[in-house]
């Protein structure tokens, strides 16, 4: 029986997780949960799941809360709280789906308690890889990814020496706009944007993928969780999400995972690794049915957020972080309704001309980078 | 440095081999070389190569040969050459690239004397997979597959527990006659079955290509070298022969193996294994040129010979031996111009029909029996 804790339980990601866990129960039990200000759905899940110890965003809610289950759980909220969850003694696994840099500090202190990482939070890796890579190194913790592509190249690795590996293909399906011009992404709804054509996510995910920023941040985070030059990872769009992503070897072979697009797929594997557990509710890929699968060549003029991912990635040092940083607000600022979609790739890349890099950051100068390009930022769009 | 005894040196497989083995000669060498009456090439070989041992078909040439290239290397002939190539004691592995059945008592020998086998020669396994498979245990043997469709499930193992494993996904081409229907496979000519759409081959696995035949025979060899049921083998019709197969596990993740169809590839991964060597050589996969890769359903009334291959497998004993032995005579006899294209099906079924099954065969027993069926169907060609 695995015992997890799950940072931002009330998300797609969290909520899917939740769902693995419920058809695997002799397997996985949850001892933590986070989430932010969903209440409704945090009483229904701690109702199905009795965790030992359970975090929301704000204080009211956490006392609340107490007053309704009891003493038999210990609530608690904030930042302080996600860390709390993040730590707890009982878990061995934890799944950080939270959204966005929020998840740093918490994935941090679950790997000095020595926790197995699930990592559905790529801005982590994104804005500080270097000290999440390093403190899993000196704890001597698995990150797991449940990014589809992550995960694909995770088991593409599978029995593989790294260093015969060429390079690593991610897939992307080209997001909601793939079939629109620049011309045409002049004047697009939030509505338009939010609607994916494969897979069911987040809206700040969804976003990332109309922008092509998603596959950006996983360029970089593909970088930091197999240690593998930037040189060496290519995108190509693939626009039914059936190839989740691919490894080639030295010698031309070349290694993919397939499946049909459920998130629950490597969700799951992460939980279950390095075993596997039969999963009859999700579609078996039928290649017959699908009858073709298509591939194009990933155009950076197009996709500009692609360059300024894979310059910041190059670069190194602070640049990633604020490219995560000015994502974050200017996607949420779009979500608002306050900037134009286009807007968001000009605040980012305006954001990495203002700055001046700084190498080898430490956690505080990454906050401080981070609290500093948003604060900026927001500046601007209110 | 990996010393090599190469059976079917002058064959597809055979040439292709020795330019893996040439384009690598700091880690391989050839100590035995056997073929059959291709002497020109022969020659060539034993010049570059230099084994210490060479089989030909002939007594005659074997003699001419040794009186050419003196005592320094041993020449001998016949099936008998076969075996002591295949266990001549300096080598390390074995690549058994012989066409048909009379791959069986050498790859047998091999065994028996602890050679690590590239199997090359599907018949082998297909007549008699139960003896090979229990000899190679016995031995502590590995019998790492050339075929590129089991090289692919071979690699998408790698680092997997084989309990795991829901389904094995064999891809076929579809061969020459992809796009005909059945009526349109009347009057077809020898010239026309041999022009393989992606693969450069030898005549006969070309021929079984267009039959449907080769795929079948690659169930029964897949159901022998990964011991799996058949109900867990299924087949697609791919036509770019992109990916080589995959493996569904039982949680739906799908791992493949894809690449440029270049044979070399997986005779240097059968040779390198579990290691791996860069291959500049080969063209890398593309996808984005490549652009669409397609998928279908096989339908056994198109191809009939799968379904002969699936039953014979599943009834076992001798019914594979005989499945395989009226395939080598039927398509020996199309090639020679004896028979139509379609009367190939019609030798086999009959054979097949005829024949009374005999359970856990002996090594004997398959003999008389493939010795039997040959004789029958050659003496209705004839």
């Amino acid at each position: 029986m695995k015992k997890v804790s799950l940072l931002g339980s009330t998300g797609s990601i969290g909520t899917q997780t939740l769902d693995v866990i419920h058809a695997n129960a002799e397997h996985f039990s949850v001892v933590g949960l986070a989430c932010g200000t969903n209440i409704a759905l945090a009483r229904e899940q701690i109702t199905t799941f009795r965790p030992e110890i359970v975090s929301v965003a704000h204080a009211a809610d956490a006392k609340m809360l107490q007053e309704e289950f009891g003493r038999s759980i210990t609530f608690c909220h904030g930042v302080d709280g996600l860390v709390e969850v993040a730590r707890w003694q009982e878990a061995d696994v934890v799944v950080t789906a939270v959204t966005g840099a929020v998840g740093l500090v918490p994935t941090l202190a679950a790997i000095e308690s020595g926790k197995t990482i699930a990592l559905a939070n790529k801005e982590t890796l994104v804005t500080a890889g270097h000290l999440v890579m390093a403190a899993a190194r000196k704890h001597n913790v698995a990150i797991i990814p449940v990014d589809s592509e992550h995960a694909a190249i995770f088991q593409c690795l599978n029995g593989e020496s790294r260093t015969t590996v060429d390079r690593l293909i991610l897939t992307a399906s080209g997001g909601s706009f793939r079939d629109r011009t620049r011309a045409e992404l002049a004047g697009v709804t939030v509505e338009q944007a939010l609607a994916h054509p494969n897979w069911s996510m987040g809206a700040k995910i969804t976003i990332d993928s109309a922008t092509m920023m998603n596959k950006g941040l996983e360029v970089i985070e593909a970088h930091w969780l197999f240690d593998i030059d930037y040189d060496k990872i290519d995108v190509v769009i693939h626009q039914e999400s059936i190839i989740h992503s691919m490894v080639e070897y030295v010698d031309r072979n070349v290694i993919a995972q397939l499946g049909t697009p459920d998130m629950r797929v490597p969700i799951q594997y992460a939980l279950t690794y390095p075993d596997r557990l039969a999963r009859p509710q999700t579609e078996r890929l039928r290649l017959h049915e699908l009858g073709t699968l298509h591939f194009a060549k990933l155009d950076t003029r197009r996709y500009p957020a692609m360059k300024f991912a894979y310059d910041a990635g190059r670069a190194g040092g602070t640049m990633p972080t604020v490219l995560n940083a000015a994502n974050e607000v200017a996607v949420a600022a779009f979500l608002q309704g306050k900037i134009s979609f286009l807007q968001i790739e000009e605040m980012i890349e305006r954001a990495l001309t203002e700055h001046t890099r700084m190498d080898h950051p430490t956690l505080e100068e990454i906050q401080a980078v981070d609290h500093e390009v948003r604060k900026k930022l927001q500046s601007v769009c209110s």
